[in-house]
């Protein structure tokens, strides 16, 4: 076996878009393919939808497609399951593709609720032997790499702050429109925190670290005929006592990406996910504290900042679309094949659920919560929400 | 009366500065002084230093030198005064200066407690012909007043987040040593609330409004060997619910300065208090949400945000330093002698004093309070730091 077969389960947006990595067939004419991935390919395609039956069937001709996902599971013609489904299927089909011994790449996030995720982390920790993989794409971005690679090394120190503004996906009402489950606390279990945010969500953790205590306001259908969260404000502390917050909402027509991470050493901003800035301090902050002397107050305290203390460095990221999720494919295929390490193990997509789970907490509370929360109080209390949801609906 | 002659309470580092602008002599040879205040001259010094009153009675030989700052009031050498003091003493002195009907400009902050200035406030109320102003000399930024002027204007609809981060300020802890009151409960009253951030605290309200709650962290003495707070995170909630960050510190040696509002009509960020960037949605962000069609949707769903939605304008401000201060003198001796309206009437000064003392006490019961708070709360959880103060001081 030279070669994964992948089986797609869900061709929606996603899907299709991983549908053709994996063939180098467009079905947009005249649309220009990155190149896909090197020891994969399609093996058989899922869908409920008979008019995407029509579709796909028609595209990939050769290629086998299900209507039941557990045939595709069990079928000999994958070697590894892709789950682009709604969230809360994430973790249901990665249970049963775990317990048949069929590697599985999770979409992100996992999952919606931190007890279902549990569940199926329980499950890959007693099923070693099965690859398990989350489509944390962003984790390629070679900016993230970069300073996760710097600040584990300690170069720079602890981490004092993080503050990352994350705004960059406008979505206005006929978006939330495009389907039923979508933006709802039955079908898809949040808004912004579970649909767009999921990859920041897991950057943040897997650059600064996870928060122990969340507080955090959001807006619920904030402009927009929807009851889940689309504008967050959280405030998180973390381990060694830094604090950090975390932003984003939909309605940002204007769009602004922005982390910013204090540390002993210096500061690491990154703009628009595309272009990070080192400020290195030449000492340590603690040392410059401890050396600096009365007559350098003046020069210090003139001015913003102070100059001659650090050294700057930049650089860019210039993936082009596509080949992040290419990468991942590729990283999981080779992973199966000749045990490459993986880029984002399937249980780490529990960290994203966490937060996510502890920030609607909070707000839902009016307080700040531990993270983790209490799986069973969140649960119970997303239950609520849909309840409202079907009510609020029936009122509409 | 052509020129106010004011009398400056305290000649440390920024009574010097007034000193300078208002009689054209600098006391550091070779030091180029910007153009004073043309209605202004200095009057009188107060201090209480003996060795102050050596250098200053020899530099100023024909200004009149006082060590009871009453004295200096009730001298007949003033037309006005300035509070270059401790911030416990500046409520004192102005309710004095009201009550016998001497002019006041009070340096920031107000007070240190939010009872003492509704007290001081009150008094103004009383002595409504008695002129009170103070020294919020960013007002006079360029940026800030035009932001302020759009705002208020209307155009660009309402404030949805507003988030600001400023670090500018690196003190390291032979600042802190410079003189024992400062950065001290008993002293100072706070550390970076107090002495660092109150133009922005200040600023924040007077651009996006007064937040009715405040959730806050504090590190108290990070870094460095004090009791008071060096590091602050403000998660606030404004009366049409949008929510707001303000993160300041004075241990980022790199200093960041950069506030975003995000409005119905577009965005505003200023960086550096130096160059700011509108950008303007040509239709409310309502608008465009109610009218965009499905097929709109993935030219504004692919990269970042969407360009055509919006125009950007850039301005700067480049004042040098020295010129916002110079420009409150004049516009406070202006109002005495013309009536010309106040750039910062003394009874603002609350604002900045209840966020502050919102801000504390939020990170001193660790939960979300009301702004303004419970004065006596707060005055009687300050007393409780500055015995704790006491008793750390002994054990050092």
């Amino acid at each position: 076996m030279d070669k994964i077969r992948y089986g797609i389960i869900g061709i929606g947006a996603q899907g299709s878009s991983y549908a053709r990595f994996l063939t180098g067939k467009p079905e947009i004419p005249g649309f220009e393919l990155p190149k896909g991935p090197e020891h994969a390919t399609l093996g058989a395609i899922c869908d409920i939808d008979e008019d995407k039956k029509a579709k796909y069937t028609e595209i990939y001709k050769d290629i086998p497609f299900y209507t039941d996902w557990k045939e595709l599971v069990l079928s000999g013609n994958v070697d590894a399951v892709i789950t682009t489904v709604p969230h809360y299927l994430h973790t249901t089909i990665a249970i049963f593709c775990l317990e048949h011994g069929v590697p599985v790449l999770v979409e992100k996030p996992a999952g919606v609720y931190a007890k279902a995720v549990r569940e199926m982390n329980e499950c890959a920790l007693k099923h070693p032997d099965v690859a398990f993989g989350i489509m944390f794409n962003q984790r390629t971005n070679v900016l993230y790499k970069k300073i996760r690679e710097i600040i584990n090394s300690g170069e720079m120190g602890q981490i004092r702050r993080s503050n990352w503004i994350i705004n960059t996906w406008y979505r206005p009402d006929v978006y939330y429109r495009q389907s039923s489950w979508r933006a709802t606390w039955e079908g898809e279990g949040g808004g912004v925190l579970v649909n767009q945010a999921p990859h920041q969500l897991d950057l943040w953790q897997w650059i600064c670290g996870i928060p122990t205590k969340v507080f955090a306001k959001c807006r619920f259908g904030f402009g927009r005929n929807i009851d889940v969260e689309d504008d967050v404000t959280i405030m998180a502390e973390f381990e060694n006592g830094a604090v950090g917050t975390f932003i984003t909402c939909t309605h940002d027509a204007c769009g602004t990406d922005r982390l910013e991470i204090d540390l002993d050493g210096g500061k690491i901003v990154v703009e628009d996910s595309k272009k990070a800035t080192i400020y290195r301090l030449k000492e340590f902050e603690q040392d410059y504290n401890k050396n600096l002397k009365p007559e350098d107050l003046f020069k210090i305290m003139s001015g913003n900042g102070a100059g001659g203390m650090y050294e700057t460095e930049e650089f860019e990221n210039t993936d082009g679309w596509g080949k992040q999720h290419i990468t991942v494919l590729e990283n999981f295929a080779c992973h199966i094949l000749e045990g490459t390490p993986l880029l984002a193990p399937g249980t780490d997509g529990i960290n994203g659920v966490n937060l996510c789970n502890a920030t609607l907490l909070s707000a839902w509370l009016s307080k700040e919560v531990d993270n983790p929360v209490d799986e069973d109080l969140y649960y119970s209390e997303l239950q609520k929400r849909i309840e409202e949801e079907k009510n609020n609906k029936a009122g509409r």
